[in-house]
């Protein structure tokens, strides 16, 4: 496989994006290609490995980059000569098999969007997000933050989608599939969640009916299905919350127990989640990524193509 | 002023109500009304309270109860001898100024609409929940879960009532009204969000804009309004965390530091959130409150009538 990586996204490229790289090339035999300035990146890269640069990275010369400042889908259409620009159209052309950012999330799925489309038959691609349950174990968030107005449809969508990923790249057997929602029972809710809790029931899928927010946390569920809005929501609270809570504590903690709590909201494990829905694979890092979940990135996004996860949506959805 | 507890609510009933009374009436002038069953109230009293009972509680007797697991409107119209239909009864009827309960939510707001009714002008009443944020200040949310699928005049008539709530009740001057929602500007989110934010732009009340979920713990606004799907994720989804970061922390914290955390979900400074919106002020105490949060909320009832919340919100909504 050949792993596209955006040398430029996030707040600690290009010098961790680099670092990941190396770290990841010593542990894959995919072929990662770093997209980014020519010079700066081999600098980097002769700097991090003094005995030879491994075989399997690869330079793409880019200058441009996408911040989080630039309007998404403007940003795509003029920005040509930047990272993701450059990697979406090799990832397209099929000169490479998935692409790993920590830049920006509206131009990652602007861009996979315009430039790779939709798989057939999904309506609406969507944002993931990995949950970091307390019993260690994740939840697939589908959808973080692409769709803030949903179908009943759609969330069916991201449920089967959702499902997929998880049991192809995380090895999670039968999924269960859980419906995020303010009461257990299925007439709970808006006109949205009791329509799409009708339609995932029907699904074949392994859907486990609503989880209340009280029990995200709880890692009972592999993938909670949630319109944008709502998963944006979810996402940035918990987010929020942990970090307020780091601060307050932030002195009179012991070490070990700061470890513990940041872990909650240490993404670096995962290395990232994917964008589904696009015909290609993406995957977002967080943008504070270090080496770690670079490195994890790229690994994960081997998986994602060798797995074929986009071809079995496809098939899915027919 | 006259305030109608309800002796049979919440988790600990009814020696924690009956506790709440007694230390309530050691600091109000205001008379308390325990509604529930007499005989059993009476011999808590008398043990409570071996000196005398204090002139300022009396009993109304109601030997029913319904419960969390009560259909609401059903309860609300065949329970008719329950502690909450008996003092909704009396509050109707003027004979009482408030109402306070750690009981069933939906039968409180349901009966309130009921037996009460709406304010003129208001559509929708909202359950409010006080919000701790992480500098000691809490948030007042508006809509907690009533309402799960609003109109943008909905989330407007949220933030006029919960402005007034919190100018009259909680002493803010001037307070903050904020949208939750899932981006700092103005064209973020979903029809819903883009239009309230208009009304409420519009209202002449102190909006501050978009509030984004990670900073709801902050408490930089003194309400955060919201459709009562999204504030009820918002409630239980902070809930959910605070209690599942207590147990996996629980053991290797230091007993001040879990007190800390603790503090974060810990509402029985407040005394409850009022349901607004209904014509005669009632107030919800959290399901686990102790005699300290009853007390707070029964000091809480005597300024929600006194200070002509319900008054002030019709003149203003007209």
């Amino acid at each position: 496989m050949r792993i596209l990586l955006d040398a430029m996204g996030g707040d600690n490229a290009p010098q961790a994006i680099v670092k990941g790289a190396v770290l990841a090339a010593a542990r894959t035999e995919d072929q990662i290609i770093l997209v980014g300035p020519k010079t700066e990146v081999f600098e980097l890269l002769c700097a991090e490995c003094p005995d030879g640069i491994p075989q399997n990275i690869i330079i793409v010369g880019a200058n441009d980059v996408i911040t989080n400042d630039d309007a998404p889908v403007r940003a795509i259409k003029t920005k040509t000569g930047s990272t993701i620009v450059t990697a979406l159209n090799i990832l397209k052309d099929g000169f490479a098999d998935a692409f790993v950012s920590a830049g920006s999330t509206g131009a990652l799925l602007a861009g996979g969007l315009l430039i790779c489309g939709r798989i057939k038959g999904i309506e609406r691609p969507a944002i993931c997000s990995l949950y970091p349950s307390l019993n260690g174990k994740v939840s697939l968030l589908v959808d973080a933050g692409a769709n803030a107005e949903c179908k009943p449809r759609n969330l069916c969508e991201f449920g089967l989608m959702g499902s997929i990923y998880m049991e192809q790249v995380l090895g999670r057997e039968n999924p269960k599939v859980a419906l995020a929602n303010i009461g257990a029972e299925a007439e709970k809710g808006t006109q949205l969640t009791k329509k799409a809790y009708e339609l995932l029931s029907e699904s074949g899928l392994n859907f486990t009916g609503n989880i209340e927010a009280r029990d995200f946390t709880t890692g009972k569920c592999d993938i909670i299905v949630a319109d944008g809005f709502t998963g944006n929501i979810i996402l940035k609270l918990s987010e929020g919350i942990i970090m307020h809570m780091m601060k307050i504590l932030a002195g009179d903690i012991p070490a070990e127990m700061a470890l513990k709590i940041k872990k909650l909201s240490d993404y670096s494990e995962y290395g990232g989640a994917p964008i589904l829905g696009v015909s290609r694979p993406i995957i977002k890092m967080h943008g504070s990524s270090g080496p770690k979940a670079v490195m994890n990135g790229i690994l994960r996004a081997g998986e994602y193509a060798r797995q074929n996860v986009v071809g079995i949506i496809a098939d899915q959805i027919k």
